[in-house]
C-alpha cells in the first residue's frame, strides 16, 4: 500500500533559524517560507535528492502543531508522510485492520493540494503517519 | 553537505508486531530481524521505493534506545539519517558552526558497516540526526 516516503515533517520553534541551519550548516536546498493559513502552519521545504524535509511553524490561532511545540519546546519530528495510489482504498484497508484514522476518516486536501489522511499514533508505534494520494 | 535521507529509525516496543503491521497493514517490503549486538539493537529494515525505515528494538543490557522507550513506551521516531560524502569534513564543518557531535566527535562504524556520527538533538530542533558516509 505505502509507496515513497514523501516527506518528514519537523516542528520548529524558530523557522528562520531552522531554515538557516539547514541551508548553511547542513548545506541543503532550502526554499522560502510559505504560509498555509488553511492548515495553520508556515512551511519551509527542504529538497533532498530522494525526499523532502518540511519545517513546520504554527500560523495563527489553533495551529495543529502548537500543542506539539508546547510539549516539545525545542521542536521535534512531528510526522512522516507516505504516498499511496488510492487514498480511499488505503483508508478502507486500514479501518478493516482496526487502525484509527484521525478526523472522521474522510480525506482532506493537504498542504500540497492532494488528498491526505492522518493515522492515530497510538496504532503506529507512537508515530503520526500521514498518507497522501499523488 | 547532506545528501539523501538514508533512513528514518523508529523505536518500537514490540518488533514482531511492528514488522507485521508494516508488512500486512501498510503493505511494505519488510525484512527479517537482524541482531546488531555491537549497537545494542535488533533491526528490521523496511524498503520503500526511495528510502528505508528502520524499526529498532533494544538488544541486551544498556541498549542506546532503552531510555527512549522508557520515556516513550508506545515507541516513536528515534532519529533520521542523512548521507554525507566525507564524514570528517562534515564533522569539522559542524563543529566550526558550534554544533555538538555526540560521543567525542570521532566517527564510529554504524549498523550498516559505514562511518557514522550523531548530532546533538538540542542543536537541531529536538531531532536526533545521524550522518553516514557511504
Amino acid at each position: 500500500m505505502i509507496g515513497r516516503l514523501n516527506h518528514v515533517a519537523i516542528a520548529v520553534p524558530d523557522l528562520d533559524a531552522a531554515a538557516a541551519q539547514y541551508r548553511n550548516t547542513l548545506g541543503a536546498e532550502v526554499g522560502a517560507p510559505q504560509d498555509e493559513p488553511d492548515h495553520g502552519v508556515t512551511v519551509v521545504f527542504i529538497t533532498l535528492p530522494n525526499t523532502k524535509i518540511e519545517l513546520l511553524h504554527p500560523l495563527g490561532e489553533g495551529s495543529p502543531i502548537q500543542a506539539f511545540l508546547d510539549r516539545n519546546p525545542a521542536g521535534g519530528i512531528h510526522h512522516m508522510c507516505f504516498e499511496v495510489e488510492d487514498i480511499h482504498a488505503a483508508r478502507d484497508a486500514l479501518l478493516a485492520s482496526g487502525a484509527r484514522v484521525l478526523g472522521g476518516g474522510e480525506p482532506r486536501i493537504g498542504a500540497h493540494g492532494k488528498p491526505v489522511l492522518f493515522l492515530h499514533p497510538k496504532d503506529f508505534n507512537g508515530c503520526l503517519i500521514e498518507l497522501e494520494q499523488l
